[in-house]
């Protein structure tokens, strides 16, 4: 069978298992090749090629629900319901999602990106099965990683108690995006060195049986009785929570998963079967990776595995971010990182290496992480917490409730803010400017260049108190100098970087280059632009704008973000409060998700290119003369 | 010793147990007496009277730190800081908060009002400690409910992983704000009823030389020695998690108390005391409370117990739309209710009576209670979630990232939307504008009175689709008449419940009657005023906007949320973006967090009563024909 060819699961329902073993070569054979052009999470789909077959073999989907948590191990999946044609295009611009997606396939019932939601949805579908009293099997496949966010176990309580039926799959690979850590983790660890694979669950009785005087200890006092289970039973801590343990089973194995599958079956109520995959499996590469390089990744070479990312011209904005913070670290203790569960995205690992006691890598647990920070900051620490602009969401809460409430010094390197690309709209870090600037103790911040980050980092841990976030885009820094004195920046004082006096223009990080350009070019057709380095986003420098109203041009913000409560809305909203008439216009991101694509791509959608920045600035600049004529 | 007298934890370390079961009843008729007239949650603290003691006698706060889980059971905490005396202004205006409050006491090392954040403060607190090579204990107080919070799971599985010092206090009441539920709460139970109270761990070893062939069993496979603590060891869940497990205790027993908090301290590592209390304990109505009646409530009579509440002219907001929404889902199995542990807040124990298949209690669990009601709809139910204003925060990204970013049809009834009172800062629900306007896909709504209350969630559940949150507010309906006509409302459109030509205010909720005072005032004065029902927040009635911007007249918004990112701000910028210069008053919370306080004093010192709308709005006339003339 062609990888190519097939249409749906009914096409390999009837392969014998040495068949599947065969069309598992050519799938990992089919994904390494695709992914070397296109770039993907690889690793984690070579990881339950098996696996996504067996649950593909002996479920009916869409009729059975599979549903993947985080949703990036879905490329076989995506494979087994038709869509081997678009790889070519996958994770591209309006090509194939690199997610389940339920607009692509009636066989993607559930959208994910975050980690940890799967248990919940497989909870609400199973729930309208039985209230609709329809019969069909709900398969939520999750991460050992993804099982200790909180709302999967918040889920699992809810699952256990309800005695709901579904087939959990447990897919411990022990890496996450990272090699896993937690409590659950070190559990898993002995479940998978103790038992032996394939081995049946022993018969309590007649294990007891066989051992002298185990006729007595079986019938000794009821609470001797209640426990006796756990001595032959593994997974003890989920049957505490009342769901049924299968396992551990072979992940590569198609008997073994076919058994524990038909087993869990025949269960009335919830089933967790423990399955053993190997991340990478079959791509010596990605099979070797022990610290997380090839979790999510771009282009790669075939033969040496060698990864094909354009020659940066400096370090990325997590690398030197991280370095800045380490610098102070060294010097100070009370300095300490946390990360959750992303040391290798975050390049943390040197910070981590270095300074141990003073890094803290959570697991995925962002809600935890900001609180513990928190718990740091009471206690006269200060904690940077780096993490990734679309997982703070998960944290919200934690930041308004514990951080920003108590108006705590914590520092908050959000990473990823701004589009992302290939990842799509559930990884996109636009949403931050609205949920950080009403809380109101908060400073956010975003340098221009890694200059103004040193410095920013500098006065965030040196000069400033309270909360503090420094946005931060993906990619790579411009490669400026890097002045090395320990200098802060004033305290809500934005820059401007060129002076005009046709319209001024706001903005901060990335897209002040692409302004600068447009500057540039106009200043050629006689347009004096003012640009302005809005560096914080909360305060707003009042002062500048204040002054600003009065010089009676036009205005233009400009945020690679929401606009609904971003920055140009409060900018808006201070000339209106001031009663200020200042005509300004806001470029940014309407109303709506934006998808995956390459950055420049989305920028050119979104509209916000050198290009589309000298056709606003013209148009603004002639209203004005109209109006004043 | 005479309760008011107490200064500081120094004065009960000399206490034999003698004394202080005397002086426990004394703190029993202080709080009940205390509480009958300032009301509060009277049931929690009565149930940890005795725990608190000893938790003060057998550690030294402030140098170890006592973390209160959600922080209302902390009254005896601050009876023995000191603060007796304050306790006749407990959750007054500018009175003593109900919650731990860092400014009130040295003591108070942390504060809450939402769940779960206590294990994650817990554990900053410790590295901090150890960081830093001090000395001290760290003790978060948490109840069983709040225990299976995602957050706090969290941070058990780090806890767990490194090992780290300290004192979990499992505080097992069998309810937290109504009784508790999932597969951990029956865990507990299990522990409760399995065990005697006070015995001591057995020795493995000793236990199983005196069964016959014990020894065998003692030598046989590794994998049975490794298994063979479940046998005689409660509490295998922690274990599993790397969490000593000491109890279960008596929570009203001072020897038993004092034991187990000795024995945890000679421990290293973390330890988990489960401790049985009695929510509501020494005061035979709170006690024989099974429901959560007695969670956090109003004045009551000292002798019957009955409450004092307000004779209502209307039943409460949460009663109405529950029976709103339960009128519907008799007639239709697809709509179903999901409450996070507040059936009873939430007014849902009817529903749950009359529907109980139709009907989750999911526990404190807003991240699963959000993304299971995803997975509902997504099935092709259409679920309404109840939940507070204030914990919605809690379930942030699963609204953007499971919900609004699927477009799924669920319909969230924001309850205690606007100030709560009593509760203060932690529980307000003046955030939920801004964070949920800048999603792309939701509908926001609030109505006028009951009446349109009936006719929104009509809207909600049968005429419109996709995420769609109808907030409303603590306290009673207006007691309007309630037109039993299935029928909605058009969608986005406002209504003008007063036309005028001097000045339009725009407002929704229950601020619009004090406006319809002012403005029948001003009418008085000659002074025009029109009033908008803006029960659209998102989206806003721009065919209305832009009308009103073309008639010259200055509009004032009012709003009793936040502003950044509020109502007015989104109409502020509307107008912008259509180049309409519209002078726009914004009335509403500035960047500030509200304390608790009678809702009437909140409103009077933020400037939202019909005073300051009389005021606003003389000023902004004048002004407006100031600038005509």
């Amino acid at each position: 069978m062609d990888v190519a060819n097939i249409k749906s699961p009914a096409d390999i329902k009837g392969l014998s298992d040495g068949e599947l073993v065969q069309l598992s070569k050519q799938i990992r054979n089919f994904l390494i090749e695709k992914c070397a052009v296109t770039g993907g999470h690889i690793g984690a789909n070579l990881g339950v090629v098996e696996l996504t077959l067996a649950l593909h073999k002996h479920f009916d989907s869409p009729t059975d629900k599979i549903i993947f948590d985080v949703g990036h191990q879905a490329y076989i999946h995506k494979i087994l319901t038709g869509r081997a044609e678009h790889f070519d295009q996958l994770r591209q611009h309006k090509g194939l999602s690199g997610f389940p997606k339920r607009s692509e396939s009636e066989h993607d019932v559930w959208e994910a990106g975050h980690s940890s939601t799967s248990l919940s949805a497989a909870m609400g579908m199973a729930k309208a099965r039985d209230i609709m009293g329809e019969h069909y099997h709900v398969i939520p496949v999750i991460g050992d990683g993804a099982l200790t966010g909180g709302m999967a176990l918040e889920a699992l309580n809810h699952i256990g108690h309800d005695k709901t039926n579904m087939t959990i799959i447990l897919n411990d690979n022990e890496m996450s995006i990272a090699p896993n850590v937690g409590a659950m983790h070190n559990m898993f660890g002995r479940l998978r060195t103790n038992q032996n694979y394939h081995r049946a669950k022993v018969d309590i009785d007649g294990f007891l049986s066989k051992l002298p005087g185990g006729h007595m200890l079986r019938d000794s006092a009821d609470r001797i009785k209640d426990s006796i289970k756990y001595l032959v039973v593994p997974g003890v801590f989920f049957e505490e929570l009342g769901i049924k343990y299968v396992g551990p089973v072979d992940g590569h194995n198609f008997k073994a998963l076919g058994e524990a599958i038909e087993t869990s079956k025949r269960i009335n109520g919830p089933v967790i079967i423990h399955v053993i995959t190997k991340k990478g499996k079959g791509y010596e590469h990605a099979e070797n990776d022990k610290i997380g390089t090839w979790h999510g990744l771009g282009p790669y070479k075939l033969d040496t595995g060698e990864q094909l990312s354009s020659k940066a011209k400096a370090p990325s904005w997590s690398q030197l971010m991280s370095d800045n913070v380490m610098s102070l670290a060294e010097k100070d203790k009370r300095i300490v990182a946390i990360t959750p569960a992303m040391p290798v995205g975050s390049k943390l690992t040197k910070f981590q290496q270095q300074l141990p006691d003073q890094f803290f890598d959570v697991g995925i647990a962002e809600q935890h992480a900001v609180t513990m920070a928190g718990g740091l900051a009471a206690n006269g620490m200060i904690p940077y917490v780096a993490i990734y602009s679309t997982f703070l969401q998960r944290a919200y809460d934690q930041l308004l409730h514990d951080i920003d409430r108590q108006n705590l010094h914590v520092v908050f390197g959000i990473d990823r803010s701004g589009l992302v690309g290939a990842d799509g709209e559930t990884h996109q870090g636009v949403f931050d400017i609205p949920f950080l600037t009403h809380l109101p103790n908060v400073t956010v911040m975003m340098p221009k260049d890694e200059d103004e980050a040193g410095k920013m980092v500098y006065s965030a841990f040196k000069e400033y108190s309270g909360p503090i976030a420094i946005r931060y885009p993906r990619g790579n820094g411009l490669g400026v100098e890097v002045s090395d004195a320990a200098t802060g920046i004033p305290y809500g004082k934005w820059e401007v970087l060129r002076e005009g006096s046709d319209i001024a223009v706001l903005s901060f990080g990335p897209t002040l280059q692409p302004l600068l350009e447009a500057q540039e070019a106009l200043v050629k057709e006689g347009i004096s632009v003012e640009i302005v380095n809005a560096r914080f986003i909360k305060p707003l420098d009042t002062g500048y704008l204040n002054d600003l109203a009065k010089r009676n041009i036009p205005v233009m913000t400009v945020e690679e973000s929401v606009l609904t409560g971003g920055f140009g809305s409060l900018v808006v909203n201070h000339f209106n409060d001031q009663q200020r008439d200042v005509n300004v216009k806001r470029l940014g991101i309407k109303d709506e998700y934006i998808e995956q694509g390459e950055v420049d791509l989305l920028l050119q959608d979104i509209g916000l290119t050198t290009a589309h920045y000298i056709d606003e600035i013209k148009q603004l600049v002639s209203q004005d003369e109209e109006t004043e004529n």
